[in-house]
């Protein structure tokens, strides 16, 4: 009848079995009233970074936009079919959000393609080169001199790509004015898929470890 | 400094001082030698719908593309910045994953828009009505009689959009070739936000609900 | 009879009374004997950055040069007053250590003046400037985009002139003949003097946080 | 990845669960607002002469100098890349700091390859000698007759070479300057590095045990 991949289906028995009988009550009245998370959480697909991992959120609490590195496009009404603008705009004007999370990751195999074009399998990719193009110029602005490891610069640009999709997403007009309100937050992380660290962005754009409080 | 949301911090740090804690091997191997998750799922953004709660899944085993509605454009090498063709570029052509499973859910918003863009509160917004638009004609199609109450007609519509995507999805040419020739597998899923349930699109179409089998 | 600052007598009462109390046989000993220490760490003067804080070492453990920004220069056996040269002449043949560290750390006084050489007020110094020469054409090399904030752009020189005292390490032929006999390691770090972390130098030349071990 | 010296490992493990607990506070407000000893220590880069232990220096405490023997030049604005006068300018003139204390200490082996040049496995090194030349003809003038005990001498040397270095070190003009302002405290100190004992420098230059007060 049907050949579904055999992990997922082990997985969601365990999910039935487990989260599903302890979090019964919660999840079917996020069903009856309706989602209402507080955060939306644009991430990368790479199966390292799940946003519910990381900060280990339970059903209802984080909406998730999830693309190739994490990329926010600027404002652009031209007609065109835009999934991200559509997830944020959903996000901001049905879901009323108050915090957007662009969350980065180390390793990132966009920004490594972004950063090595040349080398790169998927250089003659239709889609991933223009997708990554939404980068502009930064990968060349930051140089390819020798100075900086491959890791440092591909960790470089991570935290500066967090940096454009946020500018980006501030050219969105609502986006702007409830910011400016104090109704909406912009936040950016980057999240150390090997330590399992999060960093978070400060007021300056640099990335910084919060302190961990663990008597929550 | 930061005033990245606490619920955010607080996550991470039970993440840290639990998961972390249980498979850093996992993670820390997962980051020196790559991913190479065998599973592509195209999800929906809705907080209420995490993949990886759904299929308890752990950390590379599954790459993940949400977006609004879970949708697949069809194949438009046209020179736009294609973030959902983008990723499924990346997961078949560079990871070289088995199956791509499309994975709608109940109540979605996305859908419910697309089926009563008169009463939305999204029916002035740029991004969303565009990007609903990729279910074409599928909605009128379906009706508005009142033959179905708007619970069954919002579940239908769920439905054809998955077969819909899956349709789009067979457009892009590597992902066919890969197809006929036994290497990819292409599914459809239908999650139930209030039972939890997983109904799995068989042969023809259809959602069936699988056997659970709990001793995994 | 003298005016010693009240803070080191008071520092060096508690000294007397507490750690030579409980080390004294160690420290005779040392004295007697001599000392053979495994270990040149090469620092910088920062009052946050203490070798001996940061490794908790004992008395005799570890030969400690500190000079502004812990600069290697290249070997220039021109007849000049090197003390730089002389202490690692010292380590390597009188002392034959085994291992040298280059340990940097971040907010690093020396390493900003060399960044923002027309914004500091050590423009007009005689000796400042001259010292962090040293590193050459690195900063203007790294650049001064906007693309990194001026904190990431900081640490990277900073880790960017670690790797290069340790390529006018490797110039000292001596250094090099023992290196290459297997019977000199040379190592490089870097001190987080905010968190307390220590970031170590792999293979690549990229910094590393070490698993830390408390069992020990 | 890296063979980084595992005592080091060890101790910053040590530091980690230790001190930085302790002072965690200090430590991360000394990275906020910047460093600002109020004390300058020139001392040797001996393993068993650690200024922080002899001390019992805390972070931000002590600015600290070490090279071989503890030796300040004359002021020689000739261009040349002086790291030991970087050190007093960044010292004196960015930190603002108001004590330098020149300390020697007992069985410094820079002090004794200046008295036996001839036995010394040092003889034939290009730079130890050049830097111990800084003594000028002090170790001629104090001559080789037999009246001191070779452990006499030495000591007397090393007190020797720390009047010396004062008197170098008032050389700078903006340290004379400084000290004739009343800004400014030059002081010198000697170790013993088998008693513990602090030797501190009088008005006359004799070096003399200050009163201990344990109370502190």
């Amino acid at each position: 009848m049907h050949n579904f991949p055999q992990h997922l289906l082990d997985g969601h028995a365990s999910f039935m079995s487990g989260r599903y009988v302890r979090e019964r009550e919660r999840i079917r009245e996020l069903s009856e009233i309706g989602q209402s998370p507080s955060t939306l959480v644009i991430a990368c697909c790479d199966s390292r970074a799940s946003p519910e991992m990381i900060f280990d959120a339970g059903p209802g609490e984080i909406f998730v936009l999830r693309n190739v590195a994490n990329l926010v496009p600027p404002y652009q009404p031209d007609g065109g079919q835009h999934g991200t603008s559509a997830a944020i705009e959903f996000a901001v004007k049905a879901l009323e959000i108050s915090n957007v999370v662009v969350m980065g990751h180390g390793r990132c195999g966009g920004i490594h393609a972004a950063l090595s074009p040349e080398a790169s399998p998927l250089d003659q990719g239709d889609f991933i080169g223009k997708w990554m193009s939404l980068l502009g110029a930064l990968p060349e602005q930051l140089g390819h001199n020798e100075l900086m490891t491959p890791a440092e610069r591909q960790t470089a640009l991570e935290r500066i790509s967090i940096r454009n999709s946020i500018r980006n997403l501030r050219t969105f007009p609502y986006v702007a004015d409830l910011e400016n309100q104090g109704k909406l937050a912009i936040h950016g992380a980057w999240f150390d898929i090997s330590t399992g660290e999060l960093w978070v962005m400060d007021d300056k754009g640099d990335f910084i470890r919060p302190q961990i409080t663990l008597e929550h």
